[in-house]
């Protein structure tokens, strides 16, 4: 993919390029070269970034978190490796979570960081939705069934409902929050919300409610919508849960760490919560083998974004970030922890 | 829930009214006695409804498929048997599918049936959304992966698409049909349809095709959502799904029949069709083996309505059905082949 050239700056590819092969070519013809990081672990990448080693001129970079498995989390040491070139003006990283990148050093050194918000919200939702179904209706349970050969036999409707009726309960109404919302809405649910303030542009039938401990005494189903940050972890705690209607479900396509796992088991354990729809982990890809007892509860292996309309929508936004900085000195999708540079 | 009064009409709950015990009494109160069938085969069923026997009297049925496991399915002889009493008028059935119940004898001998489509419109078109979802994304082969400690190994995006601007293809467009087109239109999803003639207030978005075979050639997931009749069976045969696009999907959620199963296996076994989400088979609950080696097929144990907030909707609408007709002589629900009485 990359034509040498030194008058040329260089975008550096973190992690593979799948579908977006052909559009990097493309976006950044006559802009910059396109170089795919080869390091094989943290030591050969750290090196390469020095003057004249094989990353020199590096301008941009565009990450997938699949990099960590070689070179680990774009943490302080690397940002700060990534200043010290004072070329590197630009991360665009390709996902929503940016968990994996000490996005606080970033704006002490005035590296900025872009994510793919809107790339990511059709898909994800689509997963929340899937697992609300699966949770409310036990048909994760169902298959596990039929497929032992035992039919429905363990199941029974008194204990399952309606998707139509139910109270949705959204913890962070950003872009994948509303389109649940909005999936969710058509059945119709009613849909209460909390976000760390009212979004002023959100339809009139999404309630806000000023707390997440008061989100949850009014929701049937909690489905979890907010990044991983410090402030977040642990944000659905024991006080949380246990303030949901007996029998509720709690969905998570966000981070697992947004919630005590422990609080949750627990809660399971002792029928307060009826199930739970999990496509994420607190330290993937380990899953605690207790969440498996429970035939009931639905559990992907983060699948969120894993198909390829929506791999390649958010590897072209990504790509799109950086080719924007280069040409026009800025560009979208600009996480907020950058707001101040 | 019976009171005896020789005076009042009977009517004969066969199969368990399980959660409508006490819609029951306050619809029939002061018009007929509640008398739930406790025969334990077909000839004490039949002999029950002779004059003076314990079912004598009987003026309308209320029917679920449970009844079946005792007496046996509403076939000729049965429908001969009630229409010998002159006293039986309606036959109330709970589901939509009425295939348990030899209908052109009833017509012959002038007792209505009534099914109750609307009631289950929400719930079962709520489960094919399910079956959509989890074959365009392989969710169910990811479930089990993750179930056997594999994490996604087995699963690639490159396999799998976002629902959002797939074709679905509805075959009949009823209510179930519809509620699914509309719930599918929301992400959007085009939605293309068959009927036996085009839906006159269908809304403007679902496109008309005037063939089967032409459904399937615009479709990337055909849903089925006809009845069982004798001119349904194989309905979607071999010529039908090799009309599908290469890795298109099919999703049945109304009667096993309707699709010509070995044709389905066998482009299931040569690639033509990626996968299938069913909830209904030909012999339930018998499941054919072969249809299990696939871990991206979606396979629940008919699982339609098996929610408790349906089965009350569906117990009372077809109460309701036999109660406006001993009040009014007249009642909602009177399946099509009912038309002439």
């Amino acid at each position: 993919m990359s034509s040498v050239s030194s008058r040329q700056p260089r975008i550096l590819i973190c992690g593979d390029l799948v579908w977006a092969h052909e559009d990097a070519k493309q976006l950044f013809d006559g802009l910059a070269n396109v170089v795919v990081m080869d390091a094989q672990n943290r030591a050969d990448f750290l090196a390469g970034l020095k003057s004249g080693g094989k990353y020199d001129g590096t301008v941009g970079i565009y990450r997938h978190n699949v990099s960590a498995d070689r070179i680990g989390v774009f943490d302080k040491d690397i940002i700060n490796a990534l200043a010290e070139t004072g070329t590197v003006k630009w991360i665009a990283h390709n996902g929503a979570g940016y968990d994996q990148i000490d996005v606080h050093q970033c704006a002490l050194k005035g590296i900025r960081v872009s994510n793919t918000p809107g790339a990511v919200d059709d898909a994800t939702a689509t997963t929340a939705l899937y697992l609300v179904v699966s949770c409310l209706r036990e048909y994760s349970w169902a298959q596990q069934s039929l497929r032992n050969g035992t039919w429905k036999t363990p199941l029974s409707p008194g204990r399952v409902h309606d998707v139509t009726g139910r109270t949705l309960g959204v913890l962070g109404l950003g872009g994948i929050g509303l389109r649940l919302a909005n999936l969710l809405h058509a059945f119709p649910m009613r849909v209460v919300y909390y976000s760390r303030r009212k979004i002023a542009d959100a339809p009139e039938w999404c309630e806000y409610i000023d707390s997440v401990e008061g989100l949850c005494r009014e929701s049937d189903v909690l489905s979890v919508h907010v990044p991983l940050r410090e402030d977040t972890v642990h944000l659905v705690g024991e006080k949380e849960i246990r303030a949901l209607k007996r029998g509720s479900i709690i969905v998570n396509t966000a981070r697992g760490k947004v919630i005590d796992e422990e609080a949750m088991i627990r809660a399971l354990e002792d029928g307060h919560l009826s199930s739970v729809g999990l496509d994420v982990y607190p330290n993937e890809p380990h899953v605690n083998p207790r969440l498996l007892e429970f035939p009931q509860n639905c559990l992907l292996p983060h699948m969120g974004t894993e198909n390829q309309d929506s791999q390649r929508h958010m590897e072209v936004r990504a790509l799109t970030n950086l080719r924007d900085f280069l040409r026009d000195g800025k560009g979208r999708d600009l996480i907020p922890e950058m707001s101040k540079l």
